[in-house]
């Protein structure tokens, strides 16, 4: 995952309970994959390291178990640089160029130069970063499917040039619905309509209240069809059991209950629900020594296998032996 | 220098010549870049490695020292990996489209499928080798002037985006001609005209007994113009002592000296001239794990500078207080 900085409720049911139920099934690898960070951020690097601390934290106070699961930051392992280089030289230019995501940022971040070297080979670097431990399969959304694609083919080719080195990875597409933030668009940092982990409960409870609701419900004694038009209903349905929920559709229905009760008893169940998450997080963020020991740990981790990779790529890629060698 | 394999005469006076007086006179970083050889032989790699110790044989032989100089494997240094990975977030991919011998390579090779993203990229990877060593001085032939230019932009724009942190390095042109191979073209290993240093005595009287010498000058009873027709009077301008060339001079305008026995003498004038490399050559090509000795501490000795320049570029990347941070 790239540091974006704090994580909203969008990442938590969208990745992050995800990666919880593959770190109890797989070894994982979750890598906070600072160096992709600068492919659109580097004019402005400063602030990827608190970026990357701050996610960090995020995944742990959900339970992301780093005795279980290798948590690690990218750039501490510079066997992902020797890998994206080899592999950059068997990766044809048109394969990248083709990327429908390459063209698309550019389109989108256009105030920002993304015309470089390192933007339009951040597959490269991508596919390193998934071989370079052997995986099996990668956790991703839709979006990233041609990405993962691209990784697929460069393997093989790899494969096909210096002999059988890596599985080719498969895709693992989690199924999840968006979830909507608060103006009902989705939830993203940059569209300021999401509640964060690491909000405090008043501010959750603040933002909730913002929340839109049913629309073309501007009184209360109109009727309400929540479970089709409102956008706060969302939030029910992952934070208030399914019989106080049924309460729920039941009294907007019949008009018996208001948006601003309705909407002051989800945010005290959404406190509750993350009450366990902010202690952690309060608790892991004041030990700043031990976050970074954790992430040293984890370095290492990574570390061993990575190396245990390369080896086995430089006698593969420098054997004689190699298939057109 | 790429690993071409085993070095001639052209390398002898066109380049090595040139890096013994800069040992003497500068701190020297000598680099066998195997990972550049990767860029234009990606699909057939396996004889990489035997041509970089080759070469590098025949640097230790003409005397290039390393107790004096640093003389490294590019791929014992992974460092120069990262800094090419960092330097990849910031070089506009049209700098790399518009370098002069991208096009032309690809049109040179093109039985090679050399449309690769690392093959567009090389000197990213050339200016990371560079500026790792905060280098002041690049010494280089003619033909390799855009890419020093390249490797300035680079690290100007480096400096300008995270603060002064590399020096600009210079190109240093060596003032040496070509020295023309037997039949006269360039001296050079593809074209079947070299004489390699590690060429046998007798290979090197058979080669000189075939080289072109002046062919206006069919028979011996014609009267030569060695200074401005004879092929093999390169050689005797490198390896005849002054007043000998003169007389010789004197003799083949005269129609008295002969091609044949001329040759012979310049033969083993050559043959005088190399014993002593020859003689290294044998030591230390016996001695490969001395060799291999040698290239482990050249390649700490390149790691300890190399690390502590990306001690500074990390710190000055990711730097709240960077120029746009």
């Amino acid at each position: 995952m790239r540091p974006t900085g704090r994580l909203h409720l969008g990442h938590l049911h969208g990745v992050l309970q995800n990666w919880l139920r593959l770190q109890e099934a797989y070894e994982c690898f979750f890598c906070a994959a600072d160096w992709h960070a600068l492919t659109t951020c580097y004019e402005s690097p400063g602030g990827i390291p608190a970026d990357t601390e701050e996610m960090v934290l995020d995944w742990l106070a959900v339970g992301i178990d780093p005795e279980r699961a290798t948590v690690f930051v990218q750039s501490d392992v510079k066997e992902h640089a020797e890998l994206h280089l080899l592999l950059s030289m068997i990766t044809p230019v048109s394969w990248l160029e083709r990327n429908p995501t390459y063209k698309e940022q550019q389109q989108e971040l256009k105030e920002r130069d993304l015309a470089t070297y390192g933007f339009l080979g951040y597959p490269v670097l991508q596919a390193a970063d998934i071989i370079i431990y052997r995986a099996h399969k990668v956790p991703v959304g839709v979006d990233q499917l041609p990405h993962v694609e691209l990784t697929r083919e460069i393997t093989r080719r790899f494969n096909y040039l210096y002999g059988e080195t890596f599985p080719v990875p498969e895709a693992m597409l989690a199924e999840v619905a968006k979830l909507p933030g608060l103006d009902g668009r989705k939830m993203s940092k940059s569209y300021g309509n999401a509640i964060f982990l690491s909000d405090t409960p008043d501010e959750v409870r603040r933002k909730i209240a913002t929340m839109i609701t049913d629309i073309e419900r501007p009184r209360k004694s109109d009727p309400g069809d929540p479970e089709n038009r409102c956008v706060a209903f969302n939030l029910h349905r992952l934070y208030v059991a399914p019989d106080r929920r049924r309460e729920i559709v039941e009294a907007c229905k019949a008009a018996t209950l208001g948006c601003v009760p309705c909407k002051k008893e989800l945010a005290e169940a959404v406190v509750r629900a993350l009450a366990p998450i902010w202690e952690r997080r309060t608790a892991l963020g004041d030990d700043r020594e031990g976050l970074h020991r954790l992430l040293r740990r984890g370095a290492e981790r990574a570390r061993d296998e990575a190396r245990a990779t390369m080896e086995q790529v430089r006698s593969a890629l420098w054997s004689p032996s190699a298939r057109s060698g």
